[in-house]
C-alpha cells in the first residue's frame, strides 16, 4: 500500500517537475546525463593511458555543458579544450579536419580570429545521437594531438 | 504526367536535402521562416507607430538568427537589441523583469558584467512555440522602453 | 472625393515622418529596403544551390544592417559572415583579394589582429549603388569559399 | 605468488606515474576527485529541491576545475557560475559578503569592472580543506540567491 502511495507521489512530482522545467531545453539536445557518461569515458581512457587532459563538452547550441580538468593537466588547456568543443560544433566537424584548410594559403586561413578565438588542431569532435543528429561536441586538450583526438572520438561514441 | 514526374523529383530532392542537412538543427528550434515572420511583425508595428528600431532574434541556443536595423534607427541599438535578445534567452524571461532585481541593492545587482555584457531594461522577450517551449528570443531597441517591450511582445506572439 | 482627402493626409504624414527621421541617415546610404532585396537574393541563390549560409549586410558606416542564418547553417559562420561584411567595407574590396596579401610574408600580414578580428578569405564584397559609390558590404559564410564569393557577388548586384 | 608480482608491478607503475605527473600540481590543491564530490553534492541538493543550476568549481589558482549545467538551467548562468567561483577565490570570501561593499557609495564600488568581470551577489563560496586552507571555490547559479548560496555552502562542506 505504501508503495502505491509513494509511486503516485513520485509520478505527481515528476510531472510537476516536467511541467515546471521540461520546456526549458529542446527535446533531443544533449542531456547532463549523457554529458556525464561522455566525460567519464574520456577521463577513463586518459587515465588508462596515463594522459592528463582537460575535457569540455558543449550542447547543440555550443554552450558549455560540462567540464573537468584532471589533476596536473595543463592550465592553458582549459580554454583550448573549451574552444575545441565550440569549434567542432560551430562547424560541425573535427577540429583536425578544419585545421587542414586554415594553414597559410589554405581556403579559410586565419578563421581563428572569428568567434572570440577558435582552435583548429585535433581534439574537437561533434557529438551525435543514434540518428546522426549533432547534439553537441567534445574538446580534449592535454595530450598529443593524436591522443586528444582519439580520446574525443572514443568519448563521443560512448553514448551510441 | 509531367506533374507526376515533377512531384517525384521534388520529393527526391527534398529528401536528399533533408538527408544532407536535416540533422544540423535540432527539431523544434526556431526556423528562419519563423524568424522572418517575427521580424516582419516587429518592423510593421514599429513602422505603423513611426518608431525606428533595431530588431534582433536568437534561437534556442541564444545564437543570432536574424537582424534588421530600420533606416535611421540608432547605431548604438544594434548591440543593445542583440544583447536584449540574448539576455532574454539566457534567463528565460523579459529583460524588463530581470532589470527589477539588477538595481543597486537588488538581488542580482551588476549581473550585466557577465556573459560579455547583458541588457536588463525592457525590450527583450523569449519566443515560445505553441506548446510553451522556449525556442529563442527577440530584442528590440530604438523606441522608448515601453515601445520596445510592446513591439517585442507583439512580434514574439506573431507565430502563435 | 474621399480619395483626395486620403491622399492629402498621406502626403502630409509622409512629410512629417521625413521631417522627424529623414536626417538620421546619410542620403545615399544603404536602406533597409535595399538590404532586404540583397539578403533575399543571397538566400534564394543559396537555396537553389542547396547551400546553407549565414548572410550579413553592413551599411556605409560598416555597421550591421541585416542578417539571416539559414536553418542548419554553421553556428560558427554567424561571426565569420559579419566579419567578412565589415572587412569588405573596412578596406573597400573583396575579402578574397585582401587575403592575397595577408599571408606570411605578405604586405599586410596578420592584419586580422586589428578591428576586433577580420576575415580575409573570400565571401565579403562591397555593395555599390548605380554610380559606383560604396554604400555597404555583404558577407556570406557557410558554403565553400567559391560558393560564398559567388553568392555575395550575385546578391550585391541585385540592387543595380 | 602471482599476487606478489602483480603488487610489485602496481607499486612500480604507481611510482612511475607519480614521478611523471605528481609535481604538476601543488600538494594540497583541490583534486579532481574532491571537485567531483563537491559537484555531485551540489547537484543532489539542487535536484532534491527541484532547482536547476549551473555548478562551477575552481582550484587554488582560481582556474576552472569542473563544471556542470543541469538540464534546463539558465544558459546565462554558465558564465555567472564561473565568475562567482572565480570571484570567491579572487577575494577569499563569499560573493554575497563582497557584494555588500560593491554597492553605490560602498568601499569597492564597481569592482566588477576588474578581472574581465566579477559577480558580487550570493552563490560563490571558498572551498577549504580540513585545516582551513583555501584550496578553491565553488559558484552556483540558477536558483534564487539564497538557494544558490545554500547549495554552495553545503557542497563546499561535503569534503570536510
Amino acid at each position: 500500500m505504501n508503495w502505491i502511495i509513494a509511486f503516485t507521489i513520485l509520478l505527481f512530482w515528476s510531472s510537476a517537475t516536467s511541467e515546471a522545467f521540461g520546456q526549458l531545453q529542446l527535446p533531443g539536445d544533449l542531456t547532463a546525463e549523457q554529458a556525464t557518461v561522455i566525460l567519464k569515458a574520456a577521463e577513463e581512457k586518459a587515465s588508462s593511458e596515463n594522459i592528463l587532459i582537460n575535457i569540455a563538452i558543449v550542447d547543440a547550441g555550443a554552450n558549455l555543458k560540462s567540464f573537468l580538468r584532471m589533476d596536473g593537466a595543463y592550465l592553458g588547456s582549459i580554454d583550448v579544450a573549451i574552444k575545441k568543443a565550440k569549434t567542432a560544433r560551430f562547424f560541425n566537424g573535427s577540429t583536425g579536419e578544419l585545421g587542414k584548410i586554415t594553414q597559410p594559403g589554405g581556403a579559410i586561413y586565419n578563421i581563428e580570429h572569428s568567434n572570440g578565438g577558435l582552435i583548429t588542431f585535433p581534439g574537437g569532435i561533434p557529438i551525435k545521437d543514434q540518428d546522426g543528429t549533432i547534439i553537441g561536441a567534445i574538446g580534449i586538450s592535454g595530450g598529443t594531438i593524436e591522443q586528444d583526438h582519439d580520446i574525443a572520438i572514443t568519448a563521443a561514441e560512448s553514448i551510441l
